[in-house]
């Protein structure tokens, strides 16, 4: 685009949006990053609609000028989707911030893409529900955000991902228009799934504005527990014994050692520094007991030791909260740093040997490493705090972070299972899906012929 | 196509396949028909390949010679997807039916597409596992069907359906390319979601032929039960009660008093004929007894008499073979006849509302027609017993089933919850997704631009 299209792109959103459109420096700068080390051109401007009609009216103006649009909810993201490309606006959604329906009959909501995980589980507690929303990412991403990343975390290997947790959502297309891409029934077989075609194409095929969700009961009772394992292979191991036993579990995380070691002085906590499972259990209060005695027993066999157990509400949170901060604490290991995350899942019967590989890997670069993980889903993630603008730290990383990809991909794994593509695995992408890439390339010229959704996310065209 | 296009395709595909290629008049008609009234026109033959090296050639020839492709499973659908269109080749995945890999650590299983639900079941239980796959649509259909029509059943309302229980797909594109759609990670970020994308997209973007399936403990303890309600109204407001207090259900199924009537006389049961639910219950011994003594007390609250329980496997297996026996059953009341089966879901909290308007509306007519349904999703059938090749009646089924469409989409419910549209529903999805449709047609205009994938199907271009 020229420099005539932009004045009047521009011209135009001042109009339909007032004060609610602005190119402060400041405000485009905040624009131009995510959670994570990687930074995008500054934004030509943000503009901060309020409703579906003006996030239609902006594409509108912005496909006449063909001026790149980049949706950004929270910025909690750590593959760049949401970063500005040259010449793009910006268009957050944090203005989009209502609950618009809950039904308790049907657990189900309807939210503003705006809103947050964590505003709609205060809002279903202070309305008297007993229902919460349980994907949970640790950060406090909106949720029309979690929709386009295909989010998940810590709670998957009970609830699922966004995926399976969304029913339907308002879409504003390339060109303008405000679809829906489901409806509130829990199933249908009616056409494509436009609803899980949305959900995970980071913005690239039309912006997310409204998402209803699935809602689930929040469990009777809820158990945590930490034990510590001679090696990470014993932790795996006792991982894949529960879930073949079917005991149920609501939370399974694995973290290292030196991630531990991170942990403890971050949070204060005094926990063994050796290979470590953080457990949760929900369901009834006799579900939740019987869960926890055999996890005790399973772990026991798999030399799990100091088995510790969470009982008030206060420590629970404590300890939860000390691996919601793990990221954080890794960063603490070299104060001034910033967090370099990758993100692999591989089928849970090569995740003991996927780990010992880049266990290895990492033990001939001179890297400061943490390894954490959602295990049960055989998801993990290696932290690398990095002096940020560092670029030979970056570069180190992001070889290594291509290294345990394909290490991943060699075990019929994937290149990201939460995280998303963005900018930061085009490249992976690329390498796992090489015979799928064009399909996706050509929906993507099919849906927005014009290029102006978030080009250059997921795939440089 | 012409006749000379037709010729030369049919001698590649002969040269290529020998005897497992044929133009027999008996095979092609039985290639022309599902479980429905539907009718199509006779295939102009009928292919048999092995491999997806096979399937990728057969594409090949009918893409250079611009001949149609319908493929065909077990014909066990009921909207017409699998008959074939004039001109077309019939594509039975019939003789791809093994069992490539089972993990009994990652609890998955891949398989060709012509592989049946009960085939995989009967082998998981051969080799020693104690897994399961749970999606149950009733009819033994080949799992690939069950993919290409987001198929679900009985027990969604516990374990979802094929969107949620699918991990990867095999595809042949229109261009004869052969792609996998995911991996065998549980969970993935990478990319577009072609996986969600092929599944109910019943033939029109490409030719399923293996699928990665997540598998499921068998449950420990089973239990069964019937139970009489006044009203149908008692027993759905039983269901929703059940559900908002987390009790745990594996099935959860609505008959009618004439579908009760139809089962008893079909199966030789002796239940009272009123509005009764079938209940099934999965878990250990003591959840199983928990959730069960739960449901009665709910049940009674609600009007619920005669609780009926089924202790023994062979006393259980008669009261749910009986319920999957209830299309013949409804078809019985009338001898000779074929069944014409509506598919609508709304939201729960609509669902009694709804049935009442279709009760109602069923009362105005002269029709036969039993009311039937998996309640827990909001999901629900009226079978029509018709006379077969009588033009009235079918029309008269036709314009009850468009009306019953229109009162679950004005309760934000679906046109079809499992059945898929194959060619008995076009009018409907268009009505469903007017804002969408467009879109659903460039994706299918982008990946089949010759459209020769299952043309007609889903809608007509």
């Amino acid at each position: 685009m020229n420099q005539h299209d932009t004045n009047h792109a521009l011209q135009s959103l001042n109009s339909l949006l007032g004060n609610r459109f602005t190119t402060d420096d400041a405000i485009r700068d905040a624009h131009a990053r995510d959670a994570s080390y990687h930074r995008g051109a500054l934004p030509v401007a943000v503009a901060f609609p309020n409703s579906n009609t003006e996030v239609a009216e902006i594409v509108k103006i912005c496909a006449k000028h063909r001026m790149p649009l980049v949706p950004y909810g929270t910025g909690t993201g750590v593959e760049g989707a949401v970063i500005a490309s040259e010449g793009a606006l910006s268009v957050s959604l944090k203005n989009m911030d209502s609950i618009l329906h809950v039904s308790e009959s049907d657990r189900d909501a309807t939210v503003q893409a705006g809103v947050t995980r964590l505003k709609l589980n205060t809002h279903l507690a202070d309305i008297g529900t007993k229902l919460h929303f349980p994907v949970d990412p640790g950060a406090d991403a909106s949720l029309g955000g979690m929709a386009a990343t295909r989010a998940s975390g810590t709670s998957a290997v009970a609830y699922g991902t966004m995926q399976d947790n969304t029913l339907n959502l308002t879409v504003v297309t390339a060109t303008g228009k405000i679809m829906h891409t489901g409806s509130r029934a829990r199933k249908s077989a009616a056409g494509y799934d436009l609803t899980r075609l949305f959900i995970g194409s980071e913005g690239t095929l039309g912006i997310i504005t409204e998402v209803t969700l699935k809602l689930t009961r929040l469990p009777e009772a809820v158990a945590a527990a930490v034990c510590a394992f001679p090696t990470i292979n014993d932790a795996v191991n006792t991982v894949i014994s529960l879930l073949e036993n079917g005991i149920r579990l609501a939370r399974i995380e694995l973290l290292d050692e030196l991630q531990m070691d991170a942990v403890n002085k971050y949070a204060g906590l005094n926990c063994k520094v050796a290979p470590t499972l953080f457990f949760e259990f929900h369901g009834s209060s006799q579900a939740v007991a019987e869960s926890s005695k055999a996890a005790g027993v399973v772990a026991s066999k798999h030399g799990g030791a100091d088995f510790h157990w969470a009982t008030e509400e206060a420590e629970r949170k404590r300890l939860w909260q000390a691996r919601y901060d793990s990221y954080y604490a890794a960063c603490n290991l070299r104060p001034g740093s910033v967090g370099y995350v990758t993100d692999v899942c591989v089928p849970i019967s090569q995740l003991a040997k996927c780990i010992a590989k880049t266990k290895a890997l990492l033990e001939t670069s001179d890297m400061v490493a943490t390894l954490l993980g959602h295990v049960g889903d055989g998801n993990f993630h290696v932290v690398f705090p990095l002096e940020p603008n560092n670029r030979d730290e970056i570069a180190k990383a992001q070889n290594l972070s291509r290294q345990i990809v394909d290490i991943a991909l060699d075990m019929n794994g994937t290149c990201t299972g939460e995280h998303g593509i963005g900018i930061g695995k085009r490249e992976a992408l690329a390498k796992e899906h090489s015979d799928a890439i064009n399909l996706m390339r050509d929906i993507k010229n099919t849906l927005d012929p014009g290029n102006i959704m978030n080009p250059g996310k997921i795939f440089n065209l």
